[in-house]
């Protein structure tokens, strides 16, 4: 779209309807809409062909609600991550509109469901590693992305994992979440050959370190295939995966 | 070919051409061969569509040339990481058909050329990042993969990654391989939809701790789509690639 | 001032109308206001030529109101940093002169205007680094600096830094704020020829370690030009800004 | 044996042969051998039932000659760990008797094989592991323990794990080295109810910092049943699993 | 139970009675309960002859509540940690069967008593370390061993140890909790030739940096025959005891 | 009183008035009282002559009550540290004899002063960190120490120091209390020849790391006479003084 | 000079001489020089106005030449920083004009002088922090910036200082480095009205951590107008301070 | 001596003798020796009453003869720490009546005995801390300083110290130098009234992290009395135990 618009002005200007500074100064104003305190980027759906998200802690009420409103203008979907319900009922105050999960704690608007675009085998060790497993399903699923859920399947019962082999290369990308010891990703990048993305959690105590001991784990995984994310950040592992999908459906 | 003589054996037991037991007996000791002091694992192999890779370091002459002629009569590509010089010397006085790619710091064996597969476009932000690059461009040939190499664009100088743009979304995947602060990766994620490949490396002195600063840069990256290896892991990388771009062609 | 009493002490000496352990005593005496708990150090200004500041957190009312009301008596400009809003009510009703910023959680008097000093580019690279830019503008403002708000220009959409390059250059010094891999720094000061000064701020989760990935990433910048302060130090960057502004001025 | 003179020496004060005093001197001589530098402590062998164990590096060599000499006349084993074999090879130009084991790095002597006690599985994840694994070996036999060396049997390939069971299940006690993301510890404790000792190695590079990665694992795993010991420390491993072979006995 | 439920299905196999291919879909079946977030592993109690173990914090009450009657239904003995009492009392209200430890904070349910297997002796440094023991000695008399609690006979006051050296003898294995400095389990492994479970607890403040440097003291043991777990982690100094008084048993 | 103790039980033994197993029981009961949960330690104070000391936080309100009671049976002066005043007024209710000093937050009793044994300068860089400098001089002052306050003395307006050069040197021991980059005592220890012991405190934010900062720069002081406690640690400060000022005295 | 060119092109455009396209390829050709592995970027002295700098480990010798002679060939002065002599000795056989500053470890050429700058006052706490002065020294000389040199004057003497004063306060710009504490910076700071550049070493052992010590107490400093760089880099002093002076003389 | 001389200084300023400013001048230059690198400060020797001391790593050979030589123009003692064998020999060279301790790693010179100041016991936990306990007892006793050295009495074997009870108890101060858990500093300070300065070593490896574990351990003693060094600081252990002796003898 803002393609379109760029070259028509080059056109323009080609043509000698447009002088270079008008055409400069109608170039520089396309993209960036601004908010006094944010530049939103509208330019990045295009590049990058994915939702608009927000990081929701550390924001004001009147910022988050000027940039959902600003996003919703220009977008088909947009996710607010790490959200407390109590920032989403005073959002939802003013933009009715939006949705909310309380177990990924996003905060959501979609004008329309995208296209699929392929599937994902998402792990969990635990129980309690739910939570940011479901952050990078409800991301996944609003991106168009299928999502096949094998939770609670870690090492310490591995013959569990076993039974699940099947979902797991049916997927094009396996995404695994873990806290603890964090040494499932490394399990399951040695039963199959798909790219998996490791996802550490705070889950545990103690030396875990809030979650420094399962990232340092699935960094020096002595298996092959697996790039981490950061500790808690289900967004990023859905991010990569909507990438690798792209790539492939491209 | 393991899995047709799997049928073999279950359809002789059907038929009663054999016992259980010895059904049982047969496919325990079909796929490890048994060198002492490690179980090479030839399964890995076909399970995971990758070369057999040795990781040099700690390990003994002896250990070595045994890994290694194991591993030649089984896979049709043999990657060593990590290895000095001194050591392919010693390697390639008992097995002359290894090669060594010195700045990589790769040994090598491959019978025959694998089948192309996709192409990866690597960056370094530095010159010193080299070595592990070229660690992840070694392995990535020896899998058949195209490497467009892009070296040397760091953020300090950022305009100089413009110009390569075209480059990075030619490719189905990107390694970004970076030391001191690691900031090119977010960069480089927030110019394209294509799937990053962060690598830190542990060039750098005083607070960069080996790495470490790099790294965190990394996994806290505020671009969505990037997954991280371990620090100077250019062949995680390269593996990681390889599992991308195995799903997408499948 | 004070050096003017100093030499008239020496001259009354010079004189004889002073003895020397006289003099000693009331050269002694001159700077120090003894508030029982806290030296105030009215000499600083001088030496300084920069507004009282108080660390707020972890002092006592009664000592805050002290420390205030004695600084108030001796200098023009006087600021409380990192101030809750209820400490700031307390102290009002103490002291109904003050005055509250809330967002740069920054309490202030201020007799009357400095002279203009300079002007700073005031950069962040995400919404949610504000509240501590903001703690860096207000005390400019109390300084008497100019200060050019430009926020939420991080690394991962960078064309948006770029239609900025005006404002940043136009000013004498530039201070960027950012969080999670805290790479704009880097990008800025491979920009400009300006004195950049990097605050890393405590925005992010997980590895980002409450901002020591940001400090090391600025800290390991391999671009030249750049100081770096304490995490979520706005204040800090305001008093070096300050300094530079004065050297130049000088 | 001093339990015997201790209680004749009450004896003798009981039937008045021996007053307080001088009883009081008795016993205090009675364990300990003064070298000067070093207070070497022969009840502890009566404790522990252990052989006499010594760290080598940082001592000089007339240190060493002088504790090892001491611990041969009253110990029928002697165990020095972490020894070079430049140190073993001066050592015993004055102790001919000494032996060494390469592999291991243990420097050891033996007047007679003690009593068989157990049996112990020792399970590595890597080839690079193997010289700790054979420090717990060495250690152990030379304590009279059976080892069963299991090597090579990572993660990665989990299934060369699953041959092993029964290996792992006949043993009193099972230790696991493991590097890297440290992870079979607790994978081999959710196959056996056998109490599993976990060995930490150095074996790795980048963010495993020298097996801080592969211990945080261990202490965090999600598995009951395993104590941790040191990185590197295939003695400490021996030494926990005699005293529980003992306990065994007892 | 399964071992012979699975013999019976081998037997039809053989008899004919069952086709391969209805056998495995048979077994694969057995062993699991989908619970849709959490596969329950029963398998692990007969692997591990242990009670079934939940780690409380981080699951919602619906998932605590269909896991514990899950778990109720397939063992004798069900023990969650780490659980507060406010979550206790809600979940008492869905299953009045429960009861609670509030010093060990623990969660438990037994349907009969086990056979006494073994005697520990439980030792603390400090009156704040015994939360940490009590944790420890809930599980172990859950699991029937006894547990002889020695506490507050820290080094300090090292003398207090030496009163109880008979007790600690007298026990099969020996669990020491302590935080500040982590000393304990050094001193008391030099005095007795028992297997030494150390505990660090997060008790201190400064730069005990919430149990690490007990946890590294710990680890750094001069002392022989001592295994650590997590810090805080009386559950796991449990199940190590539980493992080694099994291992006697057999 | 106890050695008297001693001795007559020893004469007894040689006066045959006592068999030796009766002997030993009676010495093995003397010194320690049997709270159930703490063995206190009226040796203690014997071998130390010093207060008893109890850190409060993790103890429950029963258990707080019980020592205190028993250490008041035995001691002429208690100290309950780091407690909060709402600890204190459920201890009072029970001990109506407590006192509290809420600054220093210290819980103490004492039957009659002690003679006075020296005296103490104590110095703090800044106004926040007279909390922990209470905490010290409270404990001071219960020992019969002298205490010469001189708070908010810190480095970044040295000349207030000069001032109070006199008052350092005339004091035995020095405490300097410090928090953010702790540079105080390297700068006191230069211009005294007393012994300084470095107090670092938590005070700071972002790369303070809770008192980390002050902790390092504290060790590493260029300046010889230094003697270290744990952040925080007023107490610490305290007893270590005391130990100074009994050995200048003994 | 290159804004020049651009205007050229710009007007070429406008009076139709050019067409867009041969235009964009123009501009886009003109600023980098491709060598193969590294894109030199010459707009970057022009942004910066400051002298190329190659950071020199890691590199090989063949890609060091290649920068070095680019440089030469582009810039009136080349710096390379971190350089052990003998990489400068082989560097020397293939470029003769190359020159060497042994304690600052600096290979160096220069086409010609600068016009001088302005005047930086350097401070070392120690001798042992020399080196990186002279880092820092060579820097700011080659670049026209007049250096005054006062050595030794850490604050375990801290009259020495006061000495210096004057020579500190008649410079724009003041860098100090310091090891072990890092206490030096917030002294001198407490004392000037310029701008300190705090420059953490390496030096000390133990707790200095590499310099970790030293940089955490000048990021925690409690005097205002400090910035610090990356441990060791003298160089980025001499950057920061040559951005400050560039600013003060524009 | 410097004290006398101002005194007339001054009292050729009150007769009128010498004006005010060459008065100044005067006192200014007294204290201090140009070096060039370093400014030496003979004050310290009256502040502090102790010998000069030189860290000798990072200083080059020429600036080592500088230093030793004006400070044996000076002082009555000259002590080098840390100096490599062949620093010494290089020295001694130029300096002939240098002295070296190897075991300690010191350089000193001496011109004559001091006087008698008191008696310090030296403890350490093992064979392997001796080299640290005799930079401390060198030092001490070129400062008239009787050491009783008190070697290899660990915790591993507790009972080894309490033979020695009694030389604890006749020294004035109580040196204990531990590496690997750091424990014995608890213990001693649990059994003697005197102060206990605690020093760490670097003997250990894996998680004792270079003396770290050691360090942290002594920190978090909950034994009150104890000062802590930095990490392998004899000099330091010894330097505060001169300045308790001082204020002991004052």
């Amino acid at each position: 779209m803002d393609q379109e618009r760029i070259r028509t002005i080059l056109r323009e200007v080609k043509n000698q309807d447009l002088d270079v500074e008008a055409a400069y100064v109608k170039l520089k104003n396309l993209p960036f809409e601004n908010l006094g305190f944010a530049c939103l980027d509208h330019h990045r759906e295009m590049r990058k062909n994915m939702p608009e998200v927000v990081y929701c802690p550390g924001k004001e009420l009147e910022q988050l609600v000027a940039i959902f409103q600003a996003m919703m203008h220009s977008s088909q979907t947009v996710i607010g991550t790490k959200a407390d319900i109590m920032v989403f009922r005073q959002l939802r105050d003013k933009i009715p509109e939006l949705r909310y999960h309380d177990r990924a704690r996003i905060i959501y608007w979609q004008e329309k469901k995208p296209a699929t675009l392929g599937q994902v085998a998402l792990l969990t060790a635990g129980t309690s590693d739910i939570p940011i497993a479901e952050e990078a399903a409800v991301c996944l699923e609003l991106m168009g992305v299928q999502v096949q859920r094998v939770f609670d399947v870690g090492v310490a019962g591995i013959h569990r994992l076993f039974d699940k082999i099947g979902v797991i290369n049916e997927a094009q990308v396996v995404i695994v979440v873990a806290g603890m010891e964090g040494a499932l990703p490394s399990v399951v990048a040695g039963l199959t050959r798909r790219p998996v993305i490791a996802v550490p959690t705070s889950v545990g105590y103690g030396a875990s370190f809030h979650g420094m001991a399962a990232l340092l784990a699935m960094l020096n995984s002595c298996a092959g295939g697996i790039g981490v994310v950061n500790i808690d950040n289900g967004y990023g592992a859905a991010a990569l995966s909507f990438a690798i999908l792209n790539s492939i459906k491209a």
